[in-house]
């Protein structure tokens, strides 16, 4: 355990959730971006958010993901009677689906943590941080994970959490495209089937697997190929204007695949080298704009370190 | 391409199909038993079963598998006017779960294609052995891939055929548990549900994409606790008596994991190292025995070689 700190301020990378065929399961830490959490220690014993970092998110602890992550940090380390105040700092776009709520989440245990000392490994900052996002989110890992530990994640489980970090080849990088569209995460998820067919399940199950084994072993055409999502993008592609096009753009740009990250609107492509990524984000933008949508573009590696304490 | 030979014999060893959680996509070729297949040239232009290896199984060469597999191998090479005489030894058990109808098809093509001087590549033999299976046990390559390729296999896609070859952590092995008890292909997939619960798809992935991770880098226990099939073996456990208790006595004994081999009635564990292996057998041998069953046991290692001619 480190010495205890009066004022801490933690960083966590934004992240691609349901990254392809991976719903749920698959999560990739973006380099670049992320969300900024200071902890002070108070005299009181409640957790205040002074700032929430962005008028539309929520000052209230009950409902404010740093908050909630932090107060799960201090239930976990056992430790009662501490007051808190948070400041956030969104770097990240609201309702983006560039893991936003789960980077804060993350910054806010992390900052916590190290406040206290550093209690809690990283089992139970991805524990504390996966409570955060279900309340506000859903249970699931597929952003929190790779935001606090960095690289590709893979969620085996989430109760207990089990995660693994997958190999990350050296020339993978993201384009992440963000039309000007509104796509709440409640009704993205609204429109997920509940059941599907065997079919359906084993494809899916088979281009996930397929996906870590190309990870493993560097083979971006694999990534490529595997990276099938039959399950969300066919649900929520009709939501999203512009994203069919934007896909069908990546491809033809030269893109490994391309989806939709998290639970959109903002769409992402993978591809092989910083040049590949790029005019796979300008031919998406393209897209877009054929569609009467303005969108921005951001071209980023993976994020290898996930998240840490940097002040 | 090798010269032409006028008398091939080529050995294909068994497998295991639906290797946990990897119900169709993931297979496991096993050292030892397999079935060998003969050809020779004859003077006519017609495929002919000499010797189908058990008189159970039909010499018919169209419910033939590996006189499909053959046809399938001269089709595919353009060969016309060849006239072939089969003669197969079964190594594997009938209706085992083992991939004896695969391994006399991938030991057939391999035969024949060897006969012909090897026209087909490993690309052109997977696919004339997924016919041969497609038309005797389903069109599915988790049982034709492991023992065509040797090790394990996940299979990304059938049409065309994708697999990918997975690393074999030295130390893992097989025990194979063959209780006195018939199960048939048709009635074990039968019972298979035609849709799943978008949870259960998900959880599937995420076991079959964690074992992927886990043959990667040879994290045993990571494989043993992704082990966990809650679609195919759920369906099929109230159809094999025994099976349950016979699976918890093989975790009791130390195995990594347990599962049905195939669409049953054989079980297998995955274990670290031999004494492991030996022990998980050997408690579910007596696990079925209690239950009144009789039962074989045998301790393999993976194979990693795959079919070869051996004459």
């Amino acid at each position: 355990m480190s010495p205890t700190a009066a004022r801490v301020t933690a960083f966590a990378p934004g992240s691609v959730g349901n990254l392809g065929p991976g719903l749920d399961i698959l999560g990739l830490a973006v380099a670049g971006a992320g969300d900024e959490v200071t902890a002070v220690r108070t005299s009181g014993d409640a957790i205040v958010v002074e700032d929430a970092g962005h008028p539309d998110l929520p000052a209230d602890p009950a409902r404010n993901t740093a908050a909630l992550a932090a107060r799960e940090v201090l239930r976990r380390a056992g430790v009662g009677g501490v007051g808190l105040a948070l400041t956030v700092r969104k770097g990240l776009p609201l309702a983006g689906g560039q893991g936003g709520s789960a980077a804060s989440a993350v910054a806010g245990a992390v900052a916590v943590n190290q406040l206290l000392g550093g209690p809690l490994d990283l089992d139970g900052l991805l524990a504390a941080c996966l409570e955060a996002e279900a309340t506000v989110a859903g249970r699931h890992a597929d952003n929190v994970a790779p935001s606090l530990l960095g690289g590709i994640v893979l969620v085996r489980a989430t109760d207990p959490p089990d995660v693994v970090r997958l190999a990350v080849p050296p020339e993978l990088r993201v384009a992440l495209v963000h039309p000007d569209q509104r796509l709440g995460t409640k009704e993205s998820r609204a429109v997920l089937p509940q059941e599907v067919s065997l079919a359906t399940a084993l494809h899916q199950a088979a281009q996930v697997a397929a996906m870590v084994a190309a990870l493993a072993t560097g083979d971006y055409a694999l990534l490529g190929r595997a990276l099938d999502d039959r399950i969300a993008e066919p649900a929520r592609s009709p939501l999203l204007p512009g994203f069919a096009a934007a896909k069908r753009a990546a491809l033809a740009a030269g893109a490994l695949g391309a989806s939709i990250s998290g639970s959109g609107p903002t769409a992402f492509a993978l591809a092989r080298g910083e040049a590949a990524a790029r005019a796979a984000g300008t031919a998406m933008q393209a897209a877009y704009a054929e569609a009467g949508l303005s969108a921005t573009v951001r071209i980023a590696d993976v994020d290898r370190t996930g998240a840490r304490v940097i002040a």
